[in-house]
């Protein structure tokens, strides 16, 4: 017994969907892209707990993961099942610490159930108590914390001060936002759509949305921010690039702050040249590109922190949830379009 | 007496030949953007002093302040005498702290005398003994300063890290040099032709000089600097802008810092977009842009270290000098061409 690599028999364990990458993209992602496949659930072994998954994270950052070149963390492989963060509850447990019925939050994939080491660190118990158990992979989950990160690392505002981010709508823009609101900012959102900056001006309280859709050339977005951010722009969360970042250039303050935390603008294969880097002298701005899985001893400090904007300022950004293992190609699909709203969720039943 | 707005009579004042902006220079600046004049010398009030310039310093972040836009420095204005460094000597004193022959360094611009308020902070003698007079306007003054704050405050390298510099045998990029090979770095230049490169390798002591000019594609450059980098870049020492900072990019290790001090590559008005800021964030760079008038307080402390460089590594980087107040149009034009050597003066006689 608790022998090592002795295997139970599989006879209990049920089967288990997955959806595995089927090629490697070719410009924009593509739903034939993906592929169902039924796999087994290998038993458990010793000090290993079997999750059931309830909810698949969509998160842009998979994309370029998807490409297979070396970028920052390791690629996506072909034929392996689509990895991702998850929350779903334990269904069986060879592990002390894990009861079945715990609710967790892990990167279990694009699957009904994954088999995983709670002692490789990337299980986590969480609280389903107090909040619906998705939040956990959004203002309590990594987007909150790459919010926190970048917000109070990089650009550290001051009261007062005017934030802007991009992607507001997201599930990491929302957060910023909150985030920036509770330390007295001014917060200026950018969003693509009247329906998405009437979402961040009125249900996330922002205040101001600008409607990058409304332009196709950076010193026609610029002047429409210069109005909406009337003592310039002090810190910029950055999300998208291109187009964006060049109007945003032009409208930065001196001693300006830039936390780069992803550039979606790019992440189908397009070109995202920054037209005036002159800006970063001329200004004196300090951009620093950042990624939350460099930075795991801080969050304890961010899950603190998000834990009282959902508690005390009762914060509810939105989600959008497809139904279905089958759905989530899709639901990628027109997350990376900007075609969703808020944090994009698949939903298992 | 002492009187406040009184002035002498102006008879034992010389005559003052100035070089002033004739017009704003379209595109590339050309040595018709200037013409000559004859100034009166003002006669001297209280607490002022005559300096007569002994060598003017001619520098890149000129370019820029004279397309009269507002950037980040106020514009040179149309037919005001050329603002810009200088060395000379008290030629004659109603400051107390002031003696006719003291070596002094301030901003006198382009002419053969200048009159002085010490009191505002612009006007600081200078030790003549121990190096040539002109060393306070490069490695001893604003050039050497510059590369002292970017290297020790923003790019802060360890021992045993590889620094990359641009323009590196101007005078900003050879003291860059000069100070991180004496914090034990691998310090690598970029520059333009053999010439220089061979300057750079073998006077300067460089550990490599890639000449900038064999490529006309960033990848090709890159190439060449991953040779000469065979650990990668830790910092950068930006000069320049342009094929040379994409091809940077590229090479750069993850967690690299970057100091923006120059982007000469557009100072005559050509577009240098960065291809790649995708880069910033894949390898969680820091980018910040200085100036180094923005830092003051810091300048005894620079000046200490650079002392050193000079006093205990015999440090003496080379000078182009050219000869008489009427050359310095066209010496200015060849360096924004990049055709100057070192730090680029004009000596008067």
């Amino acid at each position: 017994m608790h022998g090592s690599g002795v295997r139970l028999t599989s006879r209990l364990m049920p089967p288990n969907r997955q959806i595995v990458l089927h090629r490697r993209p070719r410009g924009p992602v593509s739903a034939d892209d993906f592929r169902m496949e039924t796999g087994e659930t290998p038993a458990l072994e010793d000090r290993q707990v079997l999750v059931r998954h309830r909810f698949l994270s969509l998160d842009p950052y998979m994309r370029p993961r998807m490409d297979g070149a070396e970028t920052y963390i390791t690629p996506q492989a072909v034929g392996a099942v689509v990895e991702g963060g998850t929350v779903g509850e334990i269904a069986e447990s060879r592990h002390p610490r894990f009861r079945p019925g715990d609710p967790v939050v892990g990167m279990g994939g694009w699957q009904e159930y994954s088999v995983v080491s709670p002692d490789d660190g990337l299980l986590r118990k969480v609280d389903a108590t107090m909040v619906p158990l998705s939040f956990h992979l959004g203002v309590l989950g990594i987007p909150g914390i790459t919010a926190w990160y970048g917000l109070r690392h990089i650009i550290k505002p001051r009261a007062g001060e005017t934030i802007v981010v991009s992607a507001a709508s997201g599930a990491v823009g929302s957060a910023v936002g909150g985030l920036a609101k509770a330390s007295g900012c001014r917060v200026v959102g950018i969003a693509g759509g009247p329906r998405k900056c009437r979402y961040v001006a009125d249900e996330l309280r922002f205040d101001a949305c600008v409607d990058y859709k409304e332009h196709t050339r950076a010193d026609s977005l610029a002047d429409r921010l210069n109005e909406a951010c009337p003592d310039g722009i002090h810190g910029y969360f950055e999300n998208v690039g291109g187009m964006v970042t060049d109007a945003v250039l032009t409208t930065m303050n001196t001693f300006g702050r830039i936390a780069v935390c992803g550039l979606i603008a790019g992440y189908n294969g397009q070109p995202i040249p920054m037209a005036q880097p002159q800006a970063i002298l001329a200004k004196r701005l300090r951009v620093q590109g950042f990624i939350i899985t460099d930075h795991l001893d801080r969050w304890p400090d961010a899950l603190d922190e998000l834990g009282r904007l959902v508690r005390d300022e009762n914060w509810r950004p939105r989600e959008s949830v497809s139904v279905g293992l089958e759905s989530a190609p899709t639901a990628f699909v027109e997350l990376l379009a900007g075609r969703n709203f808020g944090k994009q969720l698949v939903r298992l039943d």
